[in-house]
């Protein structure tokens, strides 16, 4: 075991060039999805990219998943085997395969838990614990889109467009990992923390901050938040730069990396996938936890630590 | 994948000299257990047993699990620490360890879904596919007790010795798998097909057979039965031969063996761990199905199809 308990992936030492990658993730009706609020299929892929993003996260290759399921008696075969078809799509695009499961019966809720294999050459794994003071914190796509198309599931009624009601819902219901993006900056060699954005950018930051022995400054009118979360913001009353901070779910990646190596990093992901990346903070000194600054060299804003995403205590997600 | 779908455990090609082998068991509060009937280190214990069991019945090495656990609210902590003791524990008699795992929320049940790999050199690998005609068909261990103990938790003022209660409840609450056993039974080159006994040595048999492409008759009057299951049948008005043939969840190993290496393999068990071991039947021509015989050379018994054990259907266990 070379990482075991505290990351979201563990990495095992099997063989004797790659790591071996385990992780696994949950989704149970009515804490973290509504089954009227999400189809069998998307409810597939969501688990699927949900796990696939904690493989992306350490630059690993996904492979093998196992599915368990805990289902209601009367729950329709259909239910099931769309599930399966959007499962098996989702992780078919990145090489990775549903190896077995187990089936078993539940009273009332439907519970998924997938567990994912991968694999990634040792020198290309990238964790949580090695960021370094006066690295630059970057963050591929989007943040905040997630938490948007949950506030318009929750208030449908809303006046969005409905392009932006359709990106923003789409982003909340089946997410994709950014598998692609996470081997090439594992393969580049010069990132030095690495997270996956599911507890809200905030948070995740904080886990590479406590694992890094150091602390970061966010800036908060750097986050990059979508014109359609920003539309969704408006029409529910809410404030945008608070879903992006918080919101969770987003599934980017959130790194570090030094800053003069900062625009190859950018650019490999530009010229490879086409994937925009933001320059949202710093990694700081010693023990200063994760301070929110309004923008770069800007004032220190005081948030309840509440903002974090913790499943645990408000479990809100696809659809609840 | 050399093995996926169908068998319990996946066997993943990976490495030069080992197969990696993943399996995953969920136990659901209300359906595979009562919270007040069992102890959360009992529960830990049950688990990892139910998991280790898929790992020994390929002669693998039990040897990383991820555990993904959505429980209440208001569940105390001492009941999840007590809960991981109780796995870390069972699994660390067999040199495997806890590396990763989640927690989410549930609204009222306790939802434990353990996933664990193991490794077994290629050569070592035992499948349900081997069984070839004239093979004996050999258990480990007694059958039933476990179904017993499931009967007495239910009707705990039948009368019978402590002694028997204490054994065949503990039988039920907190197996233990044969790991050691199915090593060496891989390591013996003997064993053509294996697989462990959670759903009735019967149903258990069925899987062996459908694999292998062959039939095979099962002796009523070979099945081990301990004196502790008798006791309690008889207290409770049941049939020891039909929990033996049908009651699940022994987690004893169940294999077949050439007729003229059976005793070595037998002796071997013994002589290694202490294990008695019964033959209970042998491998037969194609597509018959299993039938029960009142015994070796016996009349042939009608029985209805549902008596195996179908955790979907029925669903009981640990203390429902």
């Amino acid at each position: 075991v070379v990482l075991g308990i505290g990351d979201d992936v563990a990495v095992l030492r099997y063989g004797d060039r790659d790591y071996l990658l385990a992780t696994c993730d949950s989704q149970v009706e009515d804490i973290h999805f509504r089954r009227d609020r999400i189809l069998p299929a998307q409810l597939g892929r969501r688990i699927a990219a949900i796990n696939l993003s904690d493989i992306a996260a350490m630059g690993g290759v996904p492979r093998w998943a196992l599915v368990s399921l805990a289902v209601p008696e009367d729950l329709e075969v259909s239910y099931l085997e769309e599930l399966y078809v959007g499962l098996g799509k989702e992780l078919q695009d990145w090489g990775a395969a549903v190896v077995g499961g187990n089936l078993s019966r539940h009273e009332r809720q439907v519970v998924i838990d997938l567990s994912l294999l991968g694999t990634v050459p040792r020198e290309h794994l990238v964790c949580r614990d090695g960021a370094g003071e006066g690295d630059l914190i970057v963050v591929t796509g989007s943040l905040g889109d997630s938490r948007a198309g949950l506030a318009l599931l929750s208030e449908p009624r809303a006046r969005v467009s409905r392009e932006s009601a359709g990106q923003v819902i789409e982003r909340h219901l089946t997410p994709r990992a950014r598998v692609r993006e996470g081997q090439l900056l594992g393969q580049s060699g010069r990132v030095h923390a690495m997270v996956d954005v599911s507890d809200g950018c905030w948070g995740d930051l904080m886990h590479i901050c406590r694992r890094s022995g150091v602390g970061a400054e966010l800036w908060l009118d750097t986050l990059p938040v979508s014109a359609a979360c920003r539309e969704v913001a408006t029409a529910v009353g809410a404030d945008p730069g608070r879903w992006a901070l918080g919101g969770g779910e987003d599934y980017e990646l959130l790194f570090t990396v030094a800053a003069n190596r900062c625009s190859d990093v950018v650019g490999l992901l530009a010229a490879e996938c086409g994937t925009s990346c933001t320059v949202i903070g710093r990694v700081t000194g010693l023990d200063t936890g994760v301070q929110i600054l309004t923008g770069k060299g800007g004032r220190r804003l005081e948030l309840p630590a509440s903002m974090g995403w913790d499943h645990f205590l408000t479990g809100a997600s696809a659809g609840t």
